[in-house]
Order: C-alpha cells, then sequence, then structure tokens
C-alpha cells in the first residue's frame, strides 16, 4: 500500500541521518545551547534578511510551538484570532484552551482570513461600552499554507500587518509546511516577507525533510523576553537539543530545504494535472502540496487498500472530498502509480 | 431618567432588607455552613420534588457559578457545548477558557441549541478515527431563558436529555433568569422538570430579587464530589454565608420568587401590546422579561437621556434592535411613562 | 454560644445597612461604574495621598482578590513569594496554582517575610546558568496583619520594597485585615506608606465592617492596564457594583474604618491582659485582633460549648494553640464574660 | 573537555541509529499507532509480568511526560505530594501549576518521600473541619532514582502504596533514570513490581540510550481513560511516532536496556572507589549513575577546562558539592583519565 494520506509518513531526508550518525558520540551541552543550534541559527537569521536581533528556538512539534509562542504572548483575559479550521482551533484538543486563552474562531472557506475580518473583530471589541465583559483580541494565528493547503500573498500579509498595528496586536504565521508554500507556483512571499511582517512565526521541520523539529522566529522584542521558559515549560526544551540543531543546519544548508520543498510540489502539480484530467474538481483549489480533491466513491472504494489517502468530507450523495499529499519523501514512481490506477478507473 | 437596559439596576426585594437587618448581629459560622443556609436549602430541595440527595450550594454571582460548575465537571481535554451566544462563549472575559476548556460554540438564531445539533456535534467527535486530536464534547450548557429571552419547551428538554444519556454528557441549565421563564405565559417547564432532566442547574438570584446569589442544584452523584473546593477555589465561598442563605431562604419562601417573576413578566407583556401596537418587529421573538425590538434609529435617538435601553445591533440602514428589560423591581408607572412616549413618537 | 473564633461572624456595620435601606430602589448602571463606587474612589485615594493617578477597584472576597491580581500580574512562568503561612500559600484550595502561578513558599516562623529572604530567592534564580528550568520570581506576597497576626514595621516594608525594585518584583499587600494592623499600638505605617511603597494592595472589608468586599489599590501603571477584564474572568465584578462602593464609601467616610478597627484592638488588648494575667504563653506575640494563646487542653475543654474559638495546633501533651479574635462587631460585655470565665478556671 | 556533568551529552546507542537508517523510509501511519510502537509496547508488558491490561504510550521528554501524566490524573482542586527536591518542583519551570495543580511540596534531605509524610499529610488534610480550603492530596510523585541519585526500597514502596490506598491518592514513579536505579548494587527492586506497586511510571529513554523519549505505563483503569487526548494536547503526540516505538523497541530486547545501564553504573562505581581512595565525602551516599561528592574548591579549579561536571552547592567556605554523572555513552577510558587527574590532585 503506498500512503498519501499525510506528509509525515516517512523518516527524514538522508542527509539528516547521515549527520546523525556522524555526531552521535560527540558530547555537547543540552538545551539546545550547543554549537549545532548556534550555526543553524545564523542559517535561519541568513534566509530571513541577515537580521541579527530575530531570535531563533528549535522546538519539537506543531501544536506544542503554537501552545508555546501563544501562550508566551497572551495574558489570560486575550484571545487569538484565527480561521474556524486553523489548526490551533480544532485539531489541538484545546490546547490553546488548556493554556487559558480562548481561541477566537472566524469563518472562512478557504482556510484563511483577511484583514477586513480582523478589522472588523478589533473595531467591534474595542468599539464596546463594556469591553471587559470580553475576550480581548492580542494575536492573528495564521498558518502558511493554511490546513486546506491555501497560500497568502504578500499584499494580503501586507494589510493584516497593517490591521495588527493599529489594534495593537500580535501576527503569528504557523508555517508547518512553509517550504510548500514558498515552493509553490503562485507564491509571491520571501522567508524574508515573513519575518519582516510577522512578530513570529515557524519554519516546519517535521512535514519538510526533517525527523521532527520546528525553528520559531521572533521578531517582535515583547515576545524575545523569557521565551526559553516557556519552551522549558511546555515541554519543547529537548535536553539533546543537538538533534534540533542539526537537522535544521543540514536542511538551511546548500538550499537543501527549498530543494525538497520543490520535489514535493512537482509531484503534486503532476498528480493535480492527471486528477482535472479525470474531471474531478478540488473542494478548495491550492498549488500546495496538498490536494483536496473530489471524488466519486466509487473511485475512493477502488483505491481503498492499495493507496492511504486522508478522508475529508461528504460532498453530496455519490461524492467525497479527499486529501492526497506529497512530500519532500514522495517518489515519482509512486505518483505514476497512483496517477495510472485514476486513469483506469 | 428611567432605566430598562437590564434587570439588575435597583437592589434587593424589601423583604430580604428587612431579613438582612434582623439578623444582622446574629453571631453564625461562616461558609455556607448555617442554618439559614441549611433552610434555604429545604426549601429549594421542596421546589425540586423534594429529591433529598439533591445538593444545593450558594455562590455570589453568574460568571463564578458557570466557572464553577464547568470546571468541576469537566477535565482539560473535555469541552462544553454552547451557542454560538452564550454567556460562557461572549460574556464572560473566557472564564471558562481562563480555567483551560474549549467552549464548543455551535451556530444559534434564537440563543437556543436543538437536541439535533448536540448528536451531530457528538456523532462527528466519537465517530472520528483519531478523536483525541479533538476536544471531547462533555457537556452542554443551555441557558433558560436565553440571552435572547427564549425559552426551552418540556419537550426540547427532555431530548437534550436522551442525547446527553447516550453520549454521556453532562447537561447544565444556566438559570440566572429562571423566575421569568417559568413565569413566562408559554412556559411548560416546571423547577421539578429542570431538577429532574439536567445534571446540574443554578436559580438566578441577582436577577430576580436577590442582592445577589445565585443557588447551585446538583443531581449527578459526581459532580457532588468535593464541590465546595470549587466553590472556594473560584472565589465563590461567602465568607459570610448566611447572606446568601437568608436572601435564598426570604426568595423561596411563601411563593415570594414565583410572584416578582410574574410582576416582571405581567410588566413585559404589557409593554410588548404597546410596542406591537406601534408596529414594532421583534429581533426574536419571545415571552420572558426581555424585549428585542426593532426601532427606526430616530425613535431611539427620542428616547435617548429619557430611557434607559441596551443597544443590541444595527438591523438595517435606519433600523436597530434594541434591549428593553423588566425585572422584580419595575414599577408599572415607570412603563406606563415609556408607554406614553413611545405612543407620541 | 460566644463566638470568637473569627472575624466575620456578624454582618455589617449599623451605618451601612442603613445606607443599603436608604439607596435600594435606586436606579444605578451596573459593574462598579456608579456615583457611590465614583464616591468611595476618591475617598480613598484622599487616604492613600491623594495620588490621582491610583487606580481603585472592588471585589466581592479575599480568595477572589488575591487570585484577580496574582494573575494580573504575572506570567504563566512567574512565581509569587510568599510565606509558608500565607493565605494564597494555604487557605486558598489552589487558586494561584489554578491560575497556573506558583506560589513560592519560604520558612516563616512569624507569617512574614524578611528582605533578606526575598533577596536570596532572587539572587539564586538570577545567578543559575539555566534560570529557564525554574519558576521566575516576579512578586512578593505579603499579608499585613499576616494569618499569624504580626504586622511589618515601616523600616521593614521599606527595605522589601528595596529588594523588589533591585529585580523588577511586584509588592502585593493582603489587607484583608488592615484595619486591625494600623490600629495596633505597635504599629508606625500609614495607609499612605502602604500606597506608596507597594505595586498593589487592598483594603479588607469583609472583616472590618462591611457585608462583603475588597478595595484593591493599584499604583503600578503595568498592573492597572485591562485590571477589569481580570476582575470580570474571576468573577469578581458585582453586577449590582453600587454594593460595593456604597459600603466603601461609609467606611472611608467620617472615619468609621479608623474607629471600628480601632474598637476591636481595644477588646483584643484587653482580653490579652486577662489572659497574661492568668500566665499564658503566646504561640505568636502580637497586639492586633488575632490572638493566637496557649492554653491547657483542660482549659479548652472547659471553654467548649460557650465560647467559640479556632484550634490551631498541639504545642505539647497538654497544652494547644487556638484563636480568639475580636472585631469591629464584638461586644464588650462578650469579651467581659470571657474574662470572667477564664479567670475562674 | 570530557563531559560529566549530566547523562545526556551525547546521541543514541548505535543499534538504535542502526534501526532508524534501515527503517528511514518505510511509510507508517502516525502518532503512535504503528506496528513499531505495537512491538515495542509488546515488550514492555512482558517486562512488566506480562499484565495485557496494563496500557503504554510513548512521549517525547521528561517535563512533558509528568505533566501529562499529572493533568490527566488531577481535577483542579487537587495536588501532588512531592520531595522538595523533585523535578516537577524544581527544575519544570512551573508545569505542573501551568495546568492548574499545586505541587505540595515536603522536606526530604535525600530525594525521597516516606510513608510517613504521606500519611501525616493525608491525615492532616482529611481531618480537617473545613478540608475544602485547602488543595487535596490526591497523588504522590515520587522519582526512582530520585534528582539526588538515591533509590526506593522494595518495602518503602510497599508501604507508600498502603497509604495510597487508604487515603485514595494515586502513586506516580518518575523513571526517567529508571535503568540506572534497576542496576544499581544496592537495589532490590524490579520493573514488575514496580508495575505492580504503582499506579502510573514511565522508563526514561532519553538518559538511558535513547535520542529521546519516554514510556509511560498505566495500571490504573481511571488513568487509561483517554489518556491519548492529553498526550495530544501537551505536545506529547509525536507525528512520527515509528521513531519512539523503534527506539524503545531496540532498547526493551536483548536486555540492552539492562546491559546498558549496568554498564554506567559500573563506571559509577569505578569512579566512586577513586573518589573515596582520595577521602572526599558525599553530599549524598548513592549507587547509581550520579555521584554528588563534595570536593575542595582548589580541586573543582583545577578540573575546569579538562573534566565538565555540575555544579550543586556550597558546603563550607572551602568545598563544594558537584555531581559527575555516568551514563550508557560514558567511555571507560574517560573515567580513567578523570581517577588519573584526581589523583594526582
Amino acid at each position: 500500500m503506498i500512503l498519501f494520506q499525510c506528509d509525515y509518513n516517512e523518516g527524514a531526508h538522508p542527509r539528516i541521518l547521515e549527520r546523525l550518525l556522524e555526531t552521535n558520540m560527540e558530547q555537547t551541552v543540552g538545551y539546545g545551547e550547543d554549537a549545532y543550534c548556534e550555526s543553524a541559527r545564523r542559517l535561519i537569521i541568513a534566509k530571513c534578511g541577515a537580521d541579527e536581533s530575530l531570535a531563533v528556538h528549535f522546538l519539537v512539534g506543531g501544536t506544542q510551538t503554537n501552545t508555546t509562542v501563544i501562550d508566551a504572548a497572551l495574558r489570560s483575559h486575550q484571545g487569538v484570532l484565527c480561521a474556524v479550521s486553523g489548526h490551533i482551533n480544532v485539531h489541538e484538543t484545546g490546547a490553546i484552551e488548556a493554556c487559558g486563552h480562548k481561541v477566537l474562531g472566524m469563518p472562512s472557506k478557504d482556510g484563511k482570513l483577511s484583514s477586513k475580518q480582523v478589522k472588523e473583530a478589533c473595531e467591534a471589541h474595542f468599539a464596546e461600552d463594556g469591553p471587559e465583559h470580553m475576550v480581548q483580541p492580542k494575536m492573528v494565528y495564521i498558518s502558511n499554507p493554511t490546513e486546506l493547503g491555501t497560500i497568502y500573498s504578500k499584499q494580503e500579509l501586507v494589510e493584516i500587518r497593517k490591521v495588527c498595528d493599529t489594534y495593537g496586536l500580535y501576527l503569528f504565521l504557523d508555517g508547518a509546511r512553509l517550504g510548500y508554500g514558498l515552493a509553490a507556483p503562485d507564491n509571491d512571499l520571501t522567508m524574508m516577507d515573513i519575518a519582516a511582517l510577522t512578530d513570529v512565526f515557524y519554519i516546519g521541520g517535521t512535514k519538510v525533510g526533517a525527523l521532527f523539529g520546528e525553528a520559531v522566529v521572533i521578531r517582535n522584542n515583547e515576545l524575545k523576553k523569557d521565551f526559553r521558559y516557556f519552551i522549558k515549560q511546555k515541554g519543547g526544551m529537548l535536553a539533546k537539543g543537538r538533534l534540533l540543531g542539526l537537522q535544521f543546519e543540514t536542511l538551511m544548508k546548500d538550499g537543501l530545504y527549498e530543494e525538497i520543498s520543490a520535489h514535493a510540489i512537482a509531484l503534486a502539480e503532476k498528480l493535480r494535472t492527471a486528477f482535472e484530467a479525470k474531471g474531478y474538481r478540488y473542494l478548495v483549489p491550492n498549488r500546495t502540496n496538498q490536494i483536496f480533491v473530489i471524488m466519486p466513491d466509487t473511485h475512493l472504494d477502488a483505491l481503498k487498500g492499495k493507496f492511504g489517502f486522508a478522508y475529508q468530507q461528504r460532498v453530496d450523495e455519490t461524492h467525497s472530498a479527499v486529501r492526497f499529499c506529497t512530500s519532500w519523501a514522495t517518489k515519482e514512481d509512486n505518483v505514476d502509480a497512483l496517477i495510472a490506477f485514476i486513469d483506469k478507473l
């Protein structure tokens, strides 16, 4: 069986494993203060425009990273604006609320928030006679690509930034799949743009070539203060911090992160061509590594047991939307096999 | 200026103040374990069908009561289903989230939840392949009357109870305005029904004749255990517990609670007649003590400075919905003055 | 039976009840924004040295006030230094921890913290190589009088302030029994001193003449910001805020707070004279309204059923320490009766 | 420079890396539900006495594991008894409190809790007239070996178990260094004993041969329920769960865990012999992999820059206690080099 249901079915890029082997018995200090972490930090800062004031931290996983960043940013009466489909709103078992903060879910069909929505939520709150009866919006959480594979344009990000500045909100970008967003054919954002326009964002490793790991980049000084306390408290301070530093050092060197992201996108595009040829429509069109395609249930039945995919939702009596993902690890042969199978349906 | 914006503008029913005066220098033990609390408990149990196994506790205010009940009921991965307009979802500054629990807001136009919605939410959750990525629904929160003045029928409550039983959910009814719900012309619920159908509910005092105070009634044994720890921790264990016991003793005796609730409803009905005569429509029709009426902005301008009302929302370019409340304290003269003023607009 | 076990057995000073009666049917806006609250604020500011920049808020009870102040002040990695006997450490059912903050208990025999202890705790933390593995001290909580009836001298408070300034800590004084501390014969602090030396403190009403209520006074601007959100979230924003304003207005006018505090202290001193004549020793000597006296168990047995007292702890095989309290409400006749009874033991 | 300051300076046992390489491009389902996790579970259950009802879960790190277990076990008014030196009390940045639970620190010189202490704490709490004003003890947390390298005897564990049964407390054993405890010459406990006597414990991987990872073993059914929700919420549900399963499968097979633990203990014993020959005393004597030795400051100065050790505390004007650790990765040559250096001091 060939799995396409997610982008974390395999281990890590071979270069990463190689480096783990080479350095395995080196003695390094713990908790992210070793030379590999330092080197990875410098490489990330370089990609982000060489702004030396950026703080870079390495954490283990996405839910942990979201929780750590958001809890470090908010006081207990403040909430985070988020598309209803946002990962923190639906797929983290209430981790944000467990830290005491409300996720202020906002309607969204494509997984994105608009600057207009943010503006209206803030206006509604601060214009209130007694705003203290309600949770105060203090942060905007967006993911790029979103959970539905869509991406923000530079213009959209600039506009959200403006609203955040007007109302004193932090802008936090969840980049669990950032590589795949930056590699998308219709993308016009760079990592430098993102570092400049957000208060804090993270570069996903788990889904983009690493065994695990997310690199948090903080521009806003308020959020830098005492951040390591939060990493430790939320369980994200890996004893053998070297493992994280070394993985990101490898990904950020010699264009590896971009190269493997591009690989996933190329294969996703190939798959899209086949789906479109077959006349399938999309639940949400996008050009990143997640394809949300609407298929006849009979076709899905035929795929079962041979190809893994993720069930998303029923569309009508005879059709469902499902997700196929490519990743850094996807083999072209497997994509070809899937295409061949689909062709014959 | 005559205030109609809410049902807590005045102090307490004179009989309550009288009793406070009479007993002021008596020495009683603290924290709700005095004879007045005990007497009030017995009176409430009698109204609830004389089920001696019911636990009754007295707390100071509504937000505190909601927080205490919900935190006592839920573990940190569990959430509470609630209409989006529910008080805990919008008007308690994230108190439930601050205790670590997600409020699972569900669409509602009239402030009510349907058994169908609850069923669908539970089905969706428990049918999931990996439900542990999502907050587990464990409680249903309804208010009766709701924040929009509507009430549940006995049939509706029975059906929600059934779904709760199927999925192992607690049913919690916020009765901050319970008296006004039970006194509504279209109500078919009794306090006995509510005590029998919910796991826990509360009888509002603050808005129905007391200076302050809410009486929590618990039927489910799981929720009874250690409940006083939660009251204390959430700041609801009044040192001079007698104040709460005495107020509820007074309200529950000789039909006072029902009498003053009926007074508010009679005046609300009088006001409705006048509004309808004028051709005003309702944002949400109901027969309790809160009237959500749609009026021309010009009329609202005329009322300003003379009559207090609460602004609810814009309806169209020239109309807004506003709230007028009556209460146990409303004077018929004031209602008449408002009607006379409206008539002349 | 005559109760001496605590200072909250009775209701409120008659002048307060009188004012409640007079104003009962007045219509006022809710949530602490009425004219009575405003008037009480002005009176408190005047007592605190007429510093108009002080923020004053009214809450219902002590646990709630401590929780609200501390949660408003601390981020989740920060803790509050406190004597092990501090109310927040032992008698609030973990309310501070329930908001996510560690109480850093420090040894103390007399209920007080010394500036030296605070200094050492801060030095130990900030000198650490990896301080982020430990909770960061950010606030000092002291009570005055303490839970053991002792008080701070001005010099002691000045020194704690200095250490707080050195390490960037907030100083919070719990004044649940403040009146009795200020009225003690050996006190050299004024409310003005306290307002000047702390970042935030509160003036206790519940134990000093009010039905309930605590007045929080905030000097530090950081703590003022959004404080009403916290009051609401923690359940302390009384719908009928007038009740709190009116009580504090009455207490703060015409020297009533000082007068009734002095009454309690005079009776405590009278009782002490009798205890000392009898040869009893103190568990912790002090001159405020709580007397922690060591008595033979046989004497305690004789008192039972006639006089109420609070059991504190066993001292040796035949002696125990118990607490007798006086208050604004204590009648001299009752004190005389107790003295007469003791004399005959 | 040769590092002895902790037991997590290196990577993983070579067999683990080998297995990571071999399986790197296998496609497995995520979140701990793959075949490697299943296999590791079976191996652990076998070591724990083949009780098939045991639940086994894999998490990433120790702080996370402690937080997850404790938050899953306690309601918000309940606390966990713990030696003051316990990891959760001092070295996890208040992670337990951040989840809303008080750590009830108890005095201890050797890092251990006695059944007597637990009994007294429970008696004191439940005998109280108003226990609800205090945090309710509901769990006992012990570490074995402790943070000071000491271990519990079987008899001690049996007695703590008895007290826990009497008062309805959960017993949780933190086994971050479990292998080194079981391999100690003076140990009489087996993993089977621990599985039988505790409600929940964990087998440390991070410090005993794995790159990272802790295996939680749950015997008490109450704690099994919904445990995966807590793992997810606290950020411990590794996307590529295979990494954890595979590491524990390797450690639990063919006696590897016992073998590498014994290696560390043998080298620690060798080091002890040298320390004792030199006349050094111990801060806390023990036979596990952490040696807390008291040395003249002049000797420590000589070691600096050549050998890494952890500073523990000042003992007198000229002596300090420091920690030397061995681990699965310690090379005998390095121990010999240290011994030779010490000999010459």
